[in-house]
């Protein structure tokens, strides 16, 4: 492992370069924002408090509209919060140690990462720690 | 990096314990086969000739789904053919380099696997990578 890969902060995409949601959005707004940068999975956090809350994968959004045979102009009127998410993506303190972090990453394709309040603050992408992992030269 | 990322079979998961879709299938049997194990991207296959053609995206058919206003009965009528792949993901020959497999699963949940006919023989997960790339005892 490079000596890159010791701290998060080393390893964080601030908030300011991450797409994400807010809780207050329609389904139908969530979707278009998503379709921009065609993440597999992003996060929601509180429009009130910044606080993260949870992550939604584009399957989510796609069985949500597959199961409920919805039309467009409805999707305009469903909020976001009507969508369940289907994994449990918990944020990851920023004080978290470094291979904590590698295990929680193994099954994700990001950390969203929190400062001591909870308040969403970037993620830590798998692409970046499989980088660090990388045997060097390779 | 421990002994077994040595080679490509040794961390193959074989087709028989991998979920496909066949490239005949309509829209609403490939949904039907994503959702049961809520895979966020899976590989299509020649029914003819087994062999791997591409892979598709949950974002895929969502999108497929939002901008068409497709209703559900529409969906058992197209084919999955319709939907185009939102991403490159090229199979790796049973014979490549481990080295060289690390590189293209940086970028994508699995590598499909041929062999030298380029009939589809399985995957290889990025979990499974990052597990073999994991440093011992964390």
């Amino acid at each position: 492992m490079k000596d890159k890969g010791t701290n998060i902060l080393l390893l964080l995409t601030p908030k300011a370069q991450v797409e994400y949601l807010f809780d207050d959005f329609t389904v139908r707004q969530a979707i278009e924002k998503m379709k921009e940068k065609r993440y597999s999975m992003i996060p929601v956090i509180s429009r009130e408090t910044g606080k993260y809350l949870y992550s939604l994968r584009e399957g989510d959004f796609l069985y949500y509209l597959a199961e409920r045979h919805l039309s467009f102009p409805e999707l305009e009127r469903r909020p976001l919060a009507s969508i369940p998410p289907s994994r449990d993506i918990r944020a990851v303190p920023v004080s978290e140690s470094v291979p904590a972090l590698f295990k929680t990453i193994l099954g994700q394709n990001f950390a969203p990462v929190v400062d001591d309040q909870g308040v969403f603050i970037g993620i830590v992408t798998r692409m970046k720690v499989m980088d660090a992992l990388m045997p060097e030269g390779k």
